[in-house]
């Protein structure tokens, strides 16, 4: 039997979703009727949280993975204490409004959260799943690093069945359990309706449970969302689990306890509707006439937990005060939550820091080695590869020494071929905060099968570092299949997403440094597989982080000027090397970035790529997007071919001879 | 104990691969290694196929989802005797060849496969797994439609660690088992490594075979691939389950028998080098200084198989014959397998032929409308939505009577949450021919997470339809979670993927006409959320076929065009009306596709947008690529926000007024 003021706690969630559901006239009240509980439980009893200080390190974590279940979130959140009020309710999914339509992880100009106590942007399916699984590595490693006196809690989420389908969080799944991340305790809401109507139609011959214990985990059920009780002693039994991730599979009725929707799609994702909210009050037990009505006791209920926490909050700050006494750990503790690297990061990728040790070498190459002279600088910085660390060659030194386990804390993650979950995961440890610069990488090809966490980590702006190798047909053999070849314009599409890509060693190593020194949101690093000759008299330090920059310069004002990027910033300059043979004055310019440089000044940008010039560009990929920077472009309009890289390079045009015709067209 | 002709079979796979993979330099012996004996049993003892006839509508389908072990498939059908030459295998991976890094499937110029009996693209892993799901739901309705005596067979696949771990292929599995299809038998390359190294980096707590059971699949194990007669037991308990697919779990050791790589990743992704592959060959018994070898007796005994299936596909022809007497049904055949609707389709989508009962209504809407005309042209065409039918309206008429269940071949599938699973589903099914343009449907948004199986559709050039709603931040209050801004020019990216976003309901008839009719690859049709006018009078059936045509024109010469796409047809309408009122002649243009515009001939181009006359693009995403065609444009260049769609639309600038701002100060 739930306590009184508990159901009166857990029928305000209620009342207040379906209000602001109402006013909107938009929104998904199902998720918050059914699952009220399971909040009320998190929020007023279980989580270690202080709405007073939603930033607050070693709170515990919570992640609405169903995210169109916003209601939910900010009804607890407003209840709770954080600072998110009635009016903001009232104000559900309004323009600049605090309660947008899915949960926004956003900081506002002011420096406040948008909605204070949200984790994480959900809302796209099985993101949430997989942000969780990256808060629970990066709560782990921090703990090893810290102490578990200043980093020790769990990561809950609510999951539901749209979340469970969803390819992402499979490869989620799989990898809590390969890496045993027992501080993950999610509830699965299977209240057996999806958008489309019943699960039956689409997920009912699947046995969650035993899938979910394939993958490791640890499996509990609840048979009824409205026992407390149980919720209670299910997520006691998960928290006291602390080597496999716990899975609480409740059973609940969508838009419970609404007399003519609940246990139907038509609570899912559309509003109840006037007369149904009165009857789903009444059926509580309310007075129907009464909208966004607090009863009384219920914030004193509801804060109980949070009290507890900011008591829990001061013994920590004497702990982390006492761990700060040492000045080392002090400034790695500062520098990891403001998500900054060690100082003197800047000089050890400085030109000239590195020996390259030889003459060319391919760009992923350079980026191990530039990892290997920025390690010391971000201890805290956990990242690997989807299954090619061997080839796009993303690896701190140690290797497989400092390989994260269940049984070691390294902070190199092999993350299995599961590209999108990376990215889930990646985006949750930078959301966690804590980590500098969490990374995952892999084919740039491959970026395809991660696009949806690329979004959100631009979304979210969250300091992250992709890493695509194989960045051009340039890779040869493998084929059309891995060839990107409209990759790095789909990349450039996504706003707030700076991307990289550059053309030798030196560029690749400055290119890292602007990346953890320069940037505030998300990167692409897009590297070669093949060799590159390293330009050691580019004046890169300062032009990596213009984005564009002369690489050679002409002794008057030049005739043309030609743009590579990576691989083709060398096509580009024997393109010169051709025309100067035939007396035409080129300037070539290397643009790793796009965005850095439409960011620079009129005078710096008419300096690189003057007015009144011919300009070519040459880019192995297509041309889109490009006529904003040049005249003409060489580009490659079509798939790829699996032949050696030169071959295809040479059959495709992306040559110094086709770019300097290119020139001479254009010229006249 | 394997027969000796048997096991000379079985080492002539290895022989052949390691010698091409070798010649080549470059490639991946491993797979072809390890599990040369499911090659042979499957080719050599079980698979209903005709070498001489691979487009044979009846044979069985194999898909090598980890498309990475070619050689694997390529030696197995030269040996089975497809056209498919000992020279061929020596020009692996070289420019041209027939025998590309990866199997693709491309129909040449001269009309034959590049590699005749491939039957599919593959290589991205998890894809292939996907596409046989697809397969078997078309060859499930083709039996339905057709009877089995002429629709009848298996769909065989190999798949890798690789493969299980991505999620595509755990939504393609689940979606399987939802559906019980029996005719799916695929085998598990279980050999503990991947290109990392051991499974046991990142894939070794998983107990797949669970998870499978999970799903609902038959799961048997076989401990050793060398056992071919466990292999043909396996498979014959799979060809005898009708109600769930079959995993068959195959320990197997990568890269057998090679001496000193055998069960490491070194035998993965690299060539042995020669002195292994001696080594390799005398441990087989082999002469080590003969390459591209085949003993006597391999291609008779492996070709038992395919003689066989000669004849049964001569008995096969002459029941089809019988089966073609009936006129009504050789049509229909001959459609489904040209891939084209049955005659009169182009009349029942004419304009004037719908009639759309209002005004003013959203084309997503339009579109469902559309199905309902064009459906008893195509009565094999299959497709549905990732659990959003109710709002992308693909649905054709029966709804869920004609739902397709593990009971009921329907043609309207409910595909879940799987947006990825459906993408390679779809284009399985388009691979397996008899399906007329199957689809998938979901929120524009999501075409982020099926990215790499539209790419797939497009290198193909799979006559699939991609229906993607809810288009732009008019969506409104669900947020810039769900709003698209990137995704047209994401899309657009894509070479062979033809985009078509119409304007109103006329143009979305007129778009699934020529989708239907014209296009011979991919298209993405892009629909609204919201009400857009009906234009009436807008001479819709040349236009959208052109990709881009003149809604109003001038009396006199244009003193500037506006061009919009989709809904911003409507606000171009309405700027020019405001431009007039300012007493200035603007031209409107609706573009639907660019892709079907730059195929038009200069002089229609130049009509449309004529040359000198200043052209402004309005269109609600980013303006990357628009400078092609305009000279400025309206556009968002942010990500979106939560709010009702009209303010959205107002605050980011996509308005009339914004865009008659925007031609003035062209004009000047």
């Amino acid at each position: 039997m739930t306590e009184p003021i508990d159901q009166l706690c857990i029928d305000t969630i209620r009342a207040l979703s379906m209000d602001a559901v109402q006013a909107a006239n938009s929104g998904h009240p199902g998720l918050p009727l059914g699952m009220a509980p399971a909040a009320f439980v998190l929020y007023a009893d279980v989580m270690k949280h202080d709405p007073a200080d939603p930033d607050w390190p070693d709170r515990d974590r919570f992640v609405l993975s169903a995210g169109h279940g916003s209601m939910l979130l900010y009804s607890a959140l407003h209840l709770a204490g954080y600072d998110l009020s009635l009016d903001d309710l009232k104000h559900f999914r309004q323009w600049d409004s605090r309660t947008p339509g899915h949960p926004e992880r956003e900081r506002l100009a002011d420096g406040r959260w948008r909605t204070p106590g949200v984790e994480v942007t959900t809302g796209p399916l099985g993101q949430g799943f997989g942000n969780g699984v990256g808060m629970a590595i990066a709560e782990q490693h921090l703990r090893h690093t810290f102490g578990a006196e200043v980093q020790d809690h769990h990561i809950y989420a609510i999951v539901s069945d749209g979340d469970l389908m969803e390819g992402v969080a499979s490869e989620a799944a799989s990898l809590a359990g390969q890496l045993g991340l027992g501080k993950l305790v999610y509830l699965y809401d299977d209240n057996d309706i999806s958008l489309d109507g019943p699960t039956s139609l689409s997920f009912d011959s699947e046995d969650v449970s035993k899938r979910f214990d394939a993958y490791g985990w640890q499996v509990l059920e609840v048979g009824d969302a409205n026992d407390v009780h149980a919720l209670r002693a299910a997520v006691a039994e998960g928290n006291s689990e602390t080597e496999r991730p716990t899975l609480i599979h409740v059973k609940s009725i969508i838009g419970y306890p609404s007399p003519h929707k609940q246990g139907t799609s038509a609570a899912h994702g559309a509003p109840l509707g006037e007369e149904e909210v009165r009857l789903t009050k009444e059926a509580m037990g309310w007075d129907p006439d009464k909208t966004f009505f607090v009863p009384d006791g219920v914030y004193e209920r509801f804060q109980r937990r949070g009290r507890k926490g900011a008591r829990e909050r001061s013994a920590w700050q004497q702990r982390l005060d006492a761990l700060k006494q040492d000045a080392a750990k002090a400034e790695l503790w500062d520098c990891a939550w403001a998500g900054k690297p060690l100082p003197g990061v800047g000089e050890a990728l400085a030109p000239g820091a590195i020996d390259w040790g030889k003459p060319a070498l391919a760009t992923r190459v350079a980026g191990k080695q530039a990892m290997a002279a920025f390690d010391s600088f971000v201890p805290t910085m956990v990242g690997g590869a989807a299954d090619l660390s061997g080839s796009t060659n993303t690896m701190f030194p140690g290797g497989d020494e400092e390989r994260l386990t269940r049984d070691h804390v390294g902070r190199n993650v092999y993350f299995g071929v599961r590209e999108h979950g990376m990215g889930a995961a990646v985006n949750g440890m930078a959301a966690h905060g804590g980590i500098v610069r969490p990374y995952g990488s892999t084919f740039l090809q491959f970026a395809d099968y991660m696009r949806g966490a690329i979004r959100l980590s631009a979304l979210q702006e969250l300091k992250v570092a992709w890493v695509f190798t194989h960045d051009s047909v340039a890779l040869g053999e493998d084929g059309p299949t891995h060839q990107p070849v409209e990759h790095l314009a789909a990349l450039r599409a996504i706003p707030h997403l700076t991307v990289l890509r550059p053309g030798d060693a030196m560029e690749t190593a400055e290119a890292w440094r602007v990346i953890l020194e320069d940037l505030d949101g998300p990167a692409a690093l897009i590297l070669s597989r093949q060799n590159l000759p390293v330009m050691t008299d580019a004046p890169v330090r300062d032009g990596v982080a213009r984005g564009a920059y002369v690489v050679r310069a002409t002794e008057e004002v030049p005739q043309a000027v030609i743009v590579g990027t990576g691989s083709e910033v060398h096509t580009a300059l024997e393109a010169a090397d051709l025309l100067a043979a035939d007396g035409l004055r080129v300037q070539v310019v290397s643009m790793p970035s796009w965005e850095l440089f439409a960011k620079q000044d009129q005078a710096y940008r008419q300096s690189v790529l003057p007015a009144g010039v011919p300009k070519v560009s040459v880019e192995a990929g297509i041309a889109m997007g490009w006529s904003q920077w040049v005249d003409a472009s060489v580009s490659i309009e079509r798939f790829g071919a699996s032949a050696p890289g030169d071959v295809v390079l040479e059959r495709l045009g992306i040559t110094p001879a086709a770019t300097a015709a290119k020139v001479k067209e254009l010229v006249g």
